[in-house]
């Protein structure tokens, strides 16, 4: 890295309520992008942004192709450098480091990134397709395993090793399940108990429902800008202090382990070797968690716990709100919901609340230094973001 | 922009023959990626590479999700933060600038920006689909116009305009064939005259079969280095010194001119805004000629003509081999193909090969700078690039 400041600015965010929605994927994006930019405490003007990024799958297909361009439409800015970007449901967050590394390189000022998806009123046998193929295809998805059947193998081989029972992941839905029915943007604004988690259907053994996200509707946007112009836009910029990216073999047949991400590894290595912080810092953390056991995988290959503490960490409420390290406190992914493309954004908007102590009921207390994390498919990509007051 | 150097080095490129090709996309790319690998003059290890770019529309479904990771597959480094980045057939020069600004930002000192499509086997009608996506939905494609289609309205409109004849759409077809048969990776190396152009059949009025490009598969990838390590790979790089981007409405009913993409001059002048040289110093130029009328269109949307020019500098033969400035010597997406993601990247390697003189029966003598143009969809996105030795 050159010498010189990493520090980039979140200076606005602006989210849909993620959910079962009726609205088509553009009008979700224009609310997101419009909330985001009134959100800028000092006013902002289109005219500011030099790039966009636009995170998305298109899920089922919805009919746009070169859909980077609807962001200049958007903003009433049909010259704007716009960039369709995608890494499965590691997309927003990798619109993230993009824009990141163009206002670090000072080719933009300001840049806007944006994810959309719409998954609630696609045809079941499509969903599945649209699902089936952020895994593997020819060992995976055409043997018959479903997207949830991926994360299953991953679970019974932890709960196998570590001698753990579907308590722990329980807990992980317990806990998201809680922080969500404090989050109005959430999906999932309903509280489940351990006994509820227990009684659910099987979904793909031993997932059961609660162990899953829902199928979600929504969009994020969040406004950067460069260190040098971010006060003209607010005084409690939120930083942005280290990006990290990391892949991994599609298929899990080829991988070494079943048990970590090493994606996700790469990835924290990296966004905390610049950061000006440990990981002992860190006080919140957003991660990806599509599936519970997904939680606990990232709760040790971020780094954030030693190896083997994860479950542990979490039995004892210690991933809670008001807990030492409060985990996915805008309901995670679990209960706070996933529309693909918006997620890695979506993580974004609740930290930049967060760390401006603007959070309300699950605010943490004196939150200053949090951590994202997103990852695309079954572990294939994966990126981690770091951010301070 | 900040103080500093703005230059990235091209230190390795590979590319397979475009065509009608029998191996699948993963096969493809590999084989670009090897010989990009294999091209660096001083050797370059895959432990090098920091960062990847995948450019593809996936066309037709290829049915691989989160592909971006295929790239660490293939370099044996399943670990590389890796990005899927997609803006319609302009994928590739997208992929690129994600990659400038990365190496700028100093988050990596070496990227690989790979490009690929298969869509030689993909049944008519899905195709019409995928080609027809790239353009505006609800009121073009719905509405019945194909993608040659659109185009056939700009070409319409452009001849009315200027008083001019199909004789300029011919003049562009027999130049990028004639171009085209000198090079060995072209889809199509046929030379065609003027009456064949002419006697050819309508595709979609005014636009004949030799004003179209075909339908090709293929890829393409480049390794791309930080100045300050540039010269551990080679001593002859050929240096990226301006990207720029821009954008437009998706539907041409919504733009104010049918006869200019004022996406391609916003990327032409941030393009040329930090550059180290003027148009008038561009050698050549590899423009997006998807159709021959969109070729017309750069000529003088990039600036490289001055407005009302293109068309007596074509046929003049000013924009020919041995002319004054030879535009895609390389037989351009019209003749050398356009396997979408691919294309991009594929002109990168033409210009590689130029600057440093190694285009054998096609050099253009003496060059030493140039000028990439490449369009999405029919103009909502465009990204313009330049290189010197």
């Amino acid at each position: 890295m050159p010498s010189g400041t990493h520090r980039v600015a979140v200076v606005g965010v602006g989210q849909t309520a993620f959910g079962a929605l009726p609205h088509p994927p553009r009008a979700l994006l224009r609310q997101s992008i419009h909330e985001a930019l009134a959100s800028v405490d000092k006013g902002i003007s289109p005219q500011d942004i030099g790039e966009g990024y636009l995170a998305t799958l298109g899920f089922g297909g919805w009919q746009i192709g070169n859909p980077a361009s609807l962001l200049g439409e958007e903003l009433g800015l049909p010259g704007l450098p716009v960039s369709h970007v995608e890494n499965a449901c590691a997309s927003g967050s990798t619109g993230l480091r993009q824009a990141y590394h163009t206002l670090l390189a000072g080719a933009a000022d300001v840049a806007l990134v944006a994810g959309v998806e719409k998954m609630s009123d696609t045809p079941s046998a499509r969903r599945r397709y649209w699902l089936g193929v952020s895994g593997e295809t020819e060992w995976e998805r055409l043997a018959g395993l479903t997207f949830a059947g991926v994360y299953a193998l991953l679970a019974e081989r932890y709960l196998a090793e570590r001698k753990l029972t579907t308590d722990v992941l329980g807990a992980v839905a317990v806990k998201n399940h809680a922080h969500g029915a404090l989050n109005p943007h959430a999906h999932l604004r309903k509280p489940v108990t351990m006994e509820q988690h227990h009684a659910a259907a099987s979904v793909a053994d031993p997932l059961r429902l609660y162990d899953c996200c829902p199928v979600s509707d929504g969009a994020a946007a969040v406004v950067l800008a460069r260190e040098e112009v971010a006060r003209r836009f607010t005084d409690t910029p939120v930083w942005v202090v280290g990006s990290g990216g990391g892949s991994d073999f599609l298929a899990l047949q080829d991988r070494e382990s079943l048990t970590r991400l090493p994606a996700t590894r790469r990835a924290s290595d990296e966004a905390f070797r610049h950061a000006p912080f440990g990981r002992e810092k860190v006080q919140l953390a957003e991660l990806h968690d599509c599936f519970t056991i997904a939680e606990l995988l990232a709760l040790e290959d971020t780094g954030l716990f030693p190896e083997g503490e994860g479950p542990r960490a979490t039995t004892e409420g210690r991933t809670r709100l008001g807990g030492a390290l409060p985990v996915n406190v805008s309901g995670g992914l679990k209960s706070k919901g996933h529309p693909l493309g918006a997620t890695g954004v979506g993580q974004v908007c609740e930290v930049f609340h967060q760390l401006r102590g603007e959070a309300g009921e699950r605010q943490v207390k004196g939150a200053e230094r949090a951590l994202t994390h997103n990852v695309g498919g079954s572990g294939a990509t994966a990126m981690v973001h770091l951010f301070s007051t």
